[in-house]
C-alpha cells in the first residue's frame, strides 16, 4: 500500500503554487490555501496553517523555488532564504530543507535555479515519505512486541501532532500506528489534548478518526496518571530538532510525559526522520525555543479564561534529556537516545 | 491581621442558610448561591460553585446541619449523612466533616441535632481558617529562607486552585504567599491553567490579582520547562487527600509536577490542613479518584474542541507519591511526606 490519501501539501504541474491543506481550519473543515510566492509560505508557516517539522521544511523549500522564478539572482536566492527562515525557530528541518535547496542551486546561472529548486522540493517531499514509511516499518516491531508481550490492544500515548498532518505522509508518531492497524494489530492511542493550541483534540484526533483508529481524548495533565495506573504501554512522540546527543526538542508537554514514562517503566520512543537531527547543536540546551504569542494561553477559542490584565507565558517547546527516552525511531533504524547512538546509526555524520 | 476580606462562604445568623460564592461564574461576576436544605449543598458540591478539599467539607458540614433542621431522627441523620457524602469522591475532608457532625449529634435528642450540628459547623469554619494561617507561617520561612538564598523574587509555581477560595479563608498553598506579600517579601506566581475547568486561569489568577500578587498563567505542560530552565524556586500545591504515608491524591496534573520539581530538585510541598489527612488509607493508590464528565475536556467553554464523536477520558486528580515531595506542610509544622514524617508530627494518630 502506498502513503494514505491525505494530502497535506499538493504542488501544481506547472510549478507556480502549491496547495496546502489550512490545518488552522481542522477539524471543523477541510480547506486549502495557495502559496504563490516565499512571503505567502511564510505567512502559512508562521499562523500554522502549515505546521509539524517535516511539512515545514517541504513547504519552505517550496517557498524558495517560488522566490527564485521572480528573482533568481543571488541577492534574492539570500533574500527569500533569510525570508524563510525566519519564519518559525525551532524545527531545524525549516533550516535542513532551505540549505539544500540553496545548496543544490546556488552554482547554477540564475535562470535555472527556479527549476532546480523545484525538483529539489519535490524530492524532499518524496524523501519524508519514504522516510517516515520506513521509520514506521522499524517502529512495528516495538507494537509488534508489545502486543504479544501484553496479548491485548496496545495502548499507545501521544503527545501534539506528529501524524500525517505533520508531515508529507504516515506522520512520524503516526507511522508505526498506520502500519500496526494495517497489520491486523489491536491498539488505542490516548491522545493527549496538546494546549494552547490543541493539536491533540483538533489534528491527532481528527486524523485517528479518519483512518479508524481507536482513541480517546485526554487533557495534556492527565497522561502521567494514565502511565502510573499502568493504562500505558508505549509513549510515541515526534521532534522539532534532535540534536547531537540525542536530546529532543519537541512540543512544550513532550518533556513531562518523559518524565512519567521513566518513572514507571513505560517505554517512550521519539519518531525522526533524519532531517529532523541537528548534527551542528551539542545538546538540547542550545536549541531555540519559539515564545508564542500569550494570547494562544489566554483566549483559546476567542474567549478570555483569565481576568482582564492577566499576564500568561508561552513557550512552544521543551526540551526533553536523551536519558528519559527508551530511544529514537529513525529511516535507519532504532537507536538509543545518546551519541553514540545516533553516531552508530549515522557515521557519516559523526565527528572525530 | 486577620483572615483575608474573600469570603467563600457565609453563615446565617438565623442558622437557615449558608451564602456561597458562585466559583463556576468566576472570573466573570462574584455572584453567591443561597443554600437552604442539604440537596442544595450536594448540588453547589456536584456542580463545582463549591471547590476545593476544606471548602467542600464545611460546605457539607453546614448541609448536615440544615438537614437536621427538617429532620432530626436517627434516619433523617443517615440520609443526610450519606446524600453528602456521595457528593464527591475524592476529597476526605468531605467525609471528615460529616463524621465529625454526625458523631457529635448522635447521641443527642433529635430535636437538639440541628442546633449542635450547626455550631459544630461553624467551628469547622473557623478551625479551617486557623489551620491554613498556622501552615501558612510555617510555609512562610521557606519562602523567606529562599529569598535570602537568591536574592530577587521568589518564583513559585501553584496548580489548580489551593486558595483562599477552595477554603474559609487564606487558602492552603497559597497561606504561605499572602503571607510572604504581607512581609514584604519579593515573589512571583507561575499560575497552571489546570485543565480541564481551568481553576488556576479562572481562580487562582483572579485571587492572586484581587490581592496584587504578581503572577503569569502558563498551560499546565510549561510547568516542567519552566523548572528545567531553572526558573522557578518553589513548587506549593493543595492536596484532595493525604494517606498515611505521605501520598497525595491533588489535581490531575500534580504528580507530573513533582516528577519535574525531583528531576531538577527544586523543592515541593503540598500545603495540607489536618482536615485532609486520611488516617484509614495506607497508600495513594487506595484513594477513589472521582471520573467527571468526558465534555469538560471535550467543549471547554461550550465550543467543541475535538471532531464529533470523539471520546473523552477525565480523571479529575491523580497520586503523588511521597518520596517526589520535599515536604508536608500542616497547620503543626513542616514534616516529610513519609509515614513516620507524619507520625511525628500526629503522635495520636499514629497506629501501634
Amino acid at each position: 500500500m502506498d502513503t494514505p490519501d491525505l494530502q497535506t501539501l499538493r504542488f501544481s504541474a506547472g510549478r507556480d503554487r502549491v496547495e496546502v491543506l489550512d490545518q488552522t481550519r481542522l477539524p471543523r473543515e477541510c480547506a486549502t490555501v495557495s502559496l504563490a510566492s516565499a512571503e505567502d509560505a511564510v505567512r502559512a508557516i508562521r499562523t500554522m496553517q502549515v505546521r509539524g517539522a517535516p511539512l515545514i521544511g517541504a513547504t519552505a523549500a517550496f517557498g524558495l523555488a517560488l522566490a527564485l522564478k521572480h528573482d533568481g539572482s543571488d541577492r534574492g536566492l539570500a533574500a527569500a532564504h533569510a525570508l524563510l527562515l525566519a519564519s518559525r525557530p525551532t524545527a531545524v528541518n525549516l533550516r535542513w530543507a532551505l540549505d539544500r535547496v540553496h545548496d543544490r542551486v546556488s552554482a547554477l546561472p540564475s535562470s535555472e535555479r527556479a527549476r532546480a529548486a523545484w525538483s529539489e522540493a519535490e524530492k524532499i517531499a518524496a524523501e519524508d515519505v519514504a522516510a517516515n514509511r520506513a521509520l514506521g516499518e522499524h517502529g512495528l516491531h516495538i507494537v509488534e512486541t508489545l502486543s504479544a508481550l501484553h496479548g491485548r490492544p496496545v495502548q499507545i500515548l501521544t503527545h501534539c501532532n506528529a501524524g500525517a498532518l505533520a508531515t508529507l505522509g504516515w506522520g512520524t508518531a503516526t507511522a508505526p500506528i498506520y502500519l500496526a492497524q494495517e497489520a491486523g494489530i489491536a491498539l488505542h492511542v490516548w491522545v493527549s489534548e496538546t494546549r494552547p493550541r490543541l493539536q491533540g483534540a483538533k489534528l491527532t484526533a481528527w486524523e485517528l478518526g479518519r483512518r479508524g483508529v481507536p482513541h480517546t481524548l485526554i487533557v495534556d495533565a492527565a497522561g502521567a496518571a494514565l502511565m502510573r495506573q499502568r493504562r500505558v504501554d508505549l509513549v510515541l512522540v515526534g521532534a522539532d530538532r534532535v540534536t547531537r546527543n540525542g536530546d529532543v526538542c519537541n512540543k512544550i508537554g513532550t518533556y513531562e510525559k518523559a518524565l512519567a514514562a521513566s518513572d514507571n517503566d513505560v517505554p517512550m520512543y521519539a519518531a525522526v526522520p533524519s532531517a529532523t537531527i541537528d548534527w551542528n547543536l551539542a545538546t538540547g540546551d542550545e536549541v531555540p525555543i519559539e515564545e508564542r504569542d500569550g494570547a494562544e494561553v489566554l483566549e483559546p477559542g476567542g474567549e478570555p479564561i483569565a481576568p482582564p490584565g492577566t499576564a500568561a507565558a508561552n513557550p512552544a517547546f521543551d526540551i526533553t534529556p536523551g536519558r528519559l527516552l527508551t530511544g529514537l525511531i529513525t529511516e535507519r533504524g532504532i537507536c538509543a537516545a545518546t551519541s553514540a547512538g545516533l553516531a552508530a546509526l549515522f557515521p557519516e555524520r559523526s565527528h572525530g
